[in-house]
C-alpha cells in the first residue's frame, strides 16, 4: 500500500461514472412500459432479463416455509439478534409530537406521522445481502409504516435466495414480490394489477435501479443513492498491524472503487500495515477486487500529530471510521464529519454491518458532511398545524397584514382581514 | 369558479415545465466559470445580467445601517414578533444525542451536530421576500449551523432591498453577498476568493437557480425545489363565504400556476364562494395571476360528506389546508397528508405564512405524502458510534462473523477475528 506523508486536506472523491445514456433510455422506456401495460410489461421483461417466465409475482407462504426449513438453525437465530439490536436502537429514534400552547388558548402544533407505505429494492444473486434487507426494513417498520413490501429479482429457477425471505421474514415483512430491475422501481412508483403503489422507495441496486429511480424521484421518495463504501482507521502505535490490516481489506472486498485510508502518527504501523496488507491479500478470497481497490484508492498517510489526523478526518468525511488509540473516546468527541465512528480495537466496522443495532446504510462520498445514515427520520414526515382562536386573531391579524403588504401580497392581508368584514349579504 | 361534483380521487399535480435545454448548457457554464475563474466570473456575470459593476460582493455594515434607517420601526418590530414566533417554535424541534448503553460496558450512539456552514438564496426584485429570509435562516440559526451566508442579486444601483437586509440582521445574517442566479449558487458550492463554500443551499430561485441546484447536488446538500403553490380548504355551511373566496386568492395571487381548491358539504356555499371569488378578483390588485390561477388549477368540489373531503384531501396530500367546519380540530387528526394545516376560521393560511411561528416552507404538489416543511432536522446531521468491549467482542464476534460468511464477505469475518489471531511477528 502506499505511503505518503499527510498534508491537511486529503480528498478521495472518486468521480463517478457518467450515466450511460443508452441506459437512460432503456430505463425511461421500460417504466413508460409498466405504467400503461403493469403487470403484462413486469412478466415480459422477467423472462427477458431474469430468465424465467413467471405466472404469479408474489411469493407465497410455501416458498416462505421452504426457505425457512433449507437454512441453518444457528443463522437463523444470529439474524433474529441482530435484528433484536437494530430494532432496540431505531426505537429509540422514535419522536414525539411538538405542541407549543400559545396565549389565549391558541397552539401550533408539528404532528409526525409515519408514511403510509414503503418499497425496498433488494439486490438479486450474491449481492443479495440479508444484512440489508435487516438494516433497510426494520426502521420502516420501527417508524410505523403501515405496509413495507420487498421487490427482488428472481433466479432463473423462479426463486429468491433463501437468506432474503428469511431476513425478510423476521424483519416482519410477508408482502414480497419477484421482479427486479428498472422494472421492479416503475411497479412501486406507479402500481400494477399485483403491486399497489408506495409513498418512498429505498435499497441499493445496480445501476439501471439507480437510474430508475432517479426517473420517478418526485413521484415518490427515494434514498440516497449510495457511492463505493469507504473507511478511514486513525490509528497510533498502540494498534495492531494485521487487525488495521484486516480491518482496511474488508472494505477493500466490496467493490474495486471502495476505498480505505489509515491516517497514523506511527511510521512503524505504516511500514507493517503496508505488509501486512499485501500478505493478508494473497489469502482473500476476492483478491482480485480488494487488491483493485487497495491499488487505486487504498492510502496510508502518515500524520504529525492525532491532531492533523482528526483535521484530515473532518475534511474528508469518511463513511466509516476507526479510532485505534490511545484515548479513543476523547478523541472520538472531536469528529465532527463521518457517517458511522467505530471506537477502539474491538469495534471493528463490521460489528456495525451486522450487530450492534446502528444502521449500516451510511453516506458516502464525502456527504457525511451534511447527511445521515438510514434512521426513523427517512420514514416519518412531519405536519404543521395552527390554530388561532378569535382573541388571538383579533390581536394580531393588523400586524399579519402589514407584513402581507410589505411584500405586496394585497390577497394575502386581505384574507386575514376578511374576518373583520361586515358580511352583509355574503351569509344570508 | 368552476363546481363540479368530487369524485373520490381528485389529483391537482400540474405537469412541471421540463426544463430548457438551453438554460441546462448556460447553467452548466457558468457554474464551470465560477469554479475556474472565481469572483472575476461573479463581477462578469452580475454586471453581464444584473447591470451593476461591483467592486465588492459583501454587503458592508453601512449597508445594513441605511437599509434600517430607511425602514418604517413599526415593520421592523412586527418582523421582530414574527422571528421570535419561528425561533421559539423552532427551538421545540431541537433534539438530544441518542445514547444506549449495551451489555459488557459497550454502548452505541446517535450524535446529532449541526451543518458548518449553509447558504441561503434570497431571490430579487419584487420576489424578495423578508419572511422567507426568516423563515429560512432560523431554522439553520437555532440548529447550531455556526455560519449562515446569504446571497442575493443588486438590483441596478448595486443594493440589496432593505427588506432583506433588516429581515437577515434580525434573524442574526451578517454574511450576506451581492450575487444571485446560478453564479451566485455555484460560489456557494465551489467557494471564490471572497465566498467560502457552503455545506448545503437552501432558499427559492427562478429556472436557473434551480437548475444550478440540481447541478451541484451531490457536492453539497438543497433542499426541495418547490412546485407552485397549493391550498386546499374544508367548508361546511359554518364557513363564510367572503372569508374562503379570500383564503382562496390569497393562494393564487402567488402564481398562475398555484391551485386554489374548495371542498364542501354545502351547494349554498360552493355558489356563493364561486360568486365571492368573482367580485373579489376584480378589487385584486394582482388580478390577472389570481384570474389565471383560478380558472386552470381553481376548483369547487361538492362533497357528499365530510369523510369523503377528508378522503380526497389524503389522496390530494396539498401543502396547504384550512379546515373551517364545525369540529374543525377533530376533523383534522383525520389528515393524514398535508404540508400544514390551519383550523378554524380564524387561522387563515397567511397567519402561517408570516407569523405564527411554524415554517411557511412547505411540500407541494402532492409530495406532503412523504416529505416535511423546513424544519431543524434539515440543518442537522446524525453520526452513529459504536463502542464494543473486549468482553462483548468476545461474546458477539463469532455470530459477526457467520453473518459476514453467510454474505461471502470473507474479509468482513476475518476482520473482526482478527483481534483473536496470535500476534507473533505482526507487532514485535
Amino acid at each position: 500500500m502506499k505511503i505518503e506523508k499527510l498534508t491537511d486536506t486529503i480528498s478521495l472523491q472518486r468521480s463517478m461514472e457518467q450515466a450511460n445514456i443508452d441506459h437512460v433510455t432503456t430505463v425511461h422506456e421500460v417504466i413508460s412500459d409498466v405504467k400503461e401495460n403493469g403487470d403484462q410489461a413486469l412478466f415480459a421483461y422477467t423472462e427477458k432479463w431474469d430468465g424465467v417466465r413467471l405466472s404469479n409475482l408474489k411469493v407465497s407462504d410455501e416458498e416462505m416455509e421452504e426457505a425457512f426449513l433449507s437454512f441453518e438453525p444457528q443463522l437463523v437465530e444470529d439474524l433474529k439478534e441482530a435484528a433484536d439490536n437494530i430494532r432496540l436502537f431505531h426505537e429509540k429514534q422514535i419522536r414525539q409530537n411538538i405542541d407549543l400552547a400559545l396565549e389565549k388558548n391558541s397552539y401550533i402544533q408539528y404532528r409526525i406521522s409515519p408514511l403510509d407505505a414503503v418499497g425496498l429494492y433488494v439486490p438479486g444473486g450474491t449481492a443479495a445481502y440479508p444484512s440489508s434487507v435487516l438494516m433497510n426494513a426494520i426502521p420502516a417498520l420501527v417508524a410505523g409504516v403501515n405496509r413495507v413490501v420487498i421487490v427482488s429479482p428472481p433466479s432463473k429457477d423462479g426463486k429468491l435466495p433463501a437468506s432474503v425471505l428469511v431476513a425478510a421474514k423476521i424483519a416482519g415483512i410477508t408482502e414480497i414480490y419477484k421482479v427486479g430491475g428498472a422494472q421492479a422501481i416503475a411497479a412501486l412508483a406507479y402500481g400494477t394489477e399485483s403491486i399497489k403503489p408506495v409513498d418512498k422507495i429505498t435499497g441499493p441496486g445496480n445501476s439501471y435501479v439507480a437510474l430508475a429511480k432517479r426517473e420517478v424521484f418526485g413521484k415518490v421518495a427515494i434514498d440516497m443513492i449510495a457511492g463505493p463504501s469507504e473507511i478511514a482507521i486513525i490509528a497510533d502505535d498502540t494498534a495492531f498491524a494485521d487487525e488495521v490490516a484486516a480491518d482496511l481489506l474488508a472494505q477493500a472486498e466490496h467493490d474495486p472503487f471502495a476505498s480505505s485510508v489509515l491516517i497514523t502518527t506511527s511510521e512503524r504501523l505504516a511500514q507493517k500495515v503496508s505488509d501486512e496488507v499485501e500478505r493478508q491479500l494473497q489469502l482473500l478470497p476476492r483478491e482480485e477486487i480488494a487488491r483493485a481497490s487497495i491499488e487505486n484508492y487504498g492510502r496510508i498517510y502518515l500524520a504529525e500529530s492525532l491532531h492533523q489526523a482528526v483535521k484530515a478526518t473532518n475534511e474528508l468525511a469518511p463513511e466509516h471510521l476507526e479510532i485505534i488509540t490511545e484515548n479513543a473516546k476523547e478523541l472520538s468527541e472531536q469528529i465532527r464529519h463521518a457517517g458511522a465512528i467505530f471506537i477502539g480495537r474491538y469495534s471493528s466496522e463490521p460489528v456495525g454491518d451486522y450487530f450492534a443495532g446502528t444502521n449500516h446504510v451510511l453516506p458516502t462520498n464525502s456527504t457525511a458532511r451534511f447527511s445521515s445514515g438510514l434512521n426513523i427520520d427517512d420514514f416519518v414526515k412531519k405536519t404543521s398545524v395552527v390554530y388561532y382562536s378569535k382573541e388571538m386573531w383579533q390581536e394580531q391579524y393588523p400586524k399579519i397584514a402589514r407584513l402581507a403588504r410589505l411584500e405586496r401580497l394585497e390577497g394575502h392581508a386581505r384574507s386575514v382581514e376578511s374576518r373583520s368584514w361586515e358580511k352583509g349579504l355574503l351569509n344570508d
